[in-house]
């Protein structure tokens, strides 16, 4: 599977980096479509973006349950939210939530958004072409710990399919 | 939520009506898309496409049992596969076979295609634009019964959302 989308090559919206801030309007939807959404730059306090490439891919399914797990340790660290955020419909990271989670409820602090246009990964530099294994463009795989809208920690994976700096354990130790 | 997607406009390339040949020569990925791959024009024998609008939407999630149910009663009218198309990716697409079929194997008449790209349902005229609900284009809810690569029979819902005139029962009944 690596071969199709190990190559990461980013739209032309520069990555964010450390000490930016989001500024991204776009509404992430959560659960119904018509029903909850969250804008990203938004948010308040201390939180974390998990971008993956793709709901129900093998490595994502690997990586997020580690931030289910961990919830609770992340709040104690004061983290206020955990957003896994993936260029999917609403209908599947709900799906997606739902086959992680086995059907329970996530932890509070564990939220499944769809950016189902694939817009705000876009405009934070985050999209990369998966054409060949995925049908469009999606998200590079990376974490972003968030202070309100600044980017205080930032993790990127070289290659879609790894799960090395933004392992849940990883960046549960570097929080601060 | 029909309220966003129930308005159907097609693009520009003119939908496939009784007597048309199908000619795209679109892999759709079945599986790990870097195993199966199936292209519609080459299939040979009776054999039907359920077009579907998207993988875990309640409707979509309502209308497909009904093609595993009536499997076998499809296979002894002399059908030889049924095609569930979705503009989704494959993880997707076997995900959603995998809750539909409650992870046992779907009737091996049934198969569940990712058409990720939308390049087929494009061609085939039975694009439209889901970006309100879904983020992109997508598929309308159509059935089409084959002959070789020849449409036999088509039924196409007016609205998305609708399960009227492409329920299982209805095509199995009308299938000469």
């Amino acid at each position: 599977m690596s071969g199709l989308i190990d190559k990461i090559k980013s739209g032309s919206h520069k990555a964010i980096a450390t000490g930016a801030s989001i500024s991204s309007t776009v509404a992430l939807k959560e659960k119904n479509p018509e029903q909850g959404t969250v804008v990203i730059s938004q948010l308040t306090g201390k939180n974390i973006i998990v971008g993956v490439p793709g709901a129900f891919t093998p490595p994502c399914s690997s990586q997020v349950p580690g931030y289910i797990e961990n919830a609770q340790a992340f709040v104690e660290k004061g983290v206020a939210g955990i957003y896994i955020v993936a260029v999917n419909d609403a209908f599947t990271t709900q799906a997606w939530k739902e086959k992680l989670t086995g059907g329970a409820e996530a932890p509070p602090a564990v939220h499944f958004l769809a950016d189902d246009t694939g817009a705000f990964t876009k405009e934070i530099g985050m999209s990369f072409d998966a054409t060949g294994l995925l049908g469009g463009p999606r998200s590079q795989r990376y974490v972003a710990v968030l202070d309100g809208p600044i980017v205080k920690q930032i993790y990127v994976e070289d290659a879609a399919p790894s799960v090395t700096v933004t392992k849940a354990e990883n960046v549960l130790q570097a929080l601060n």
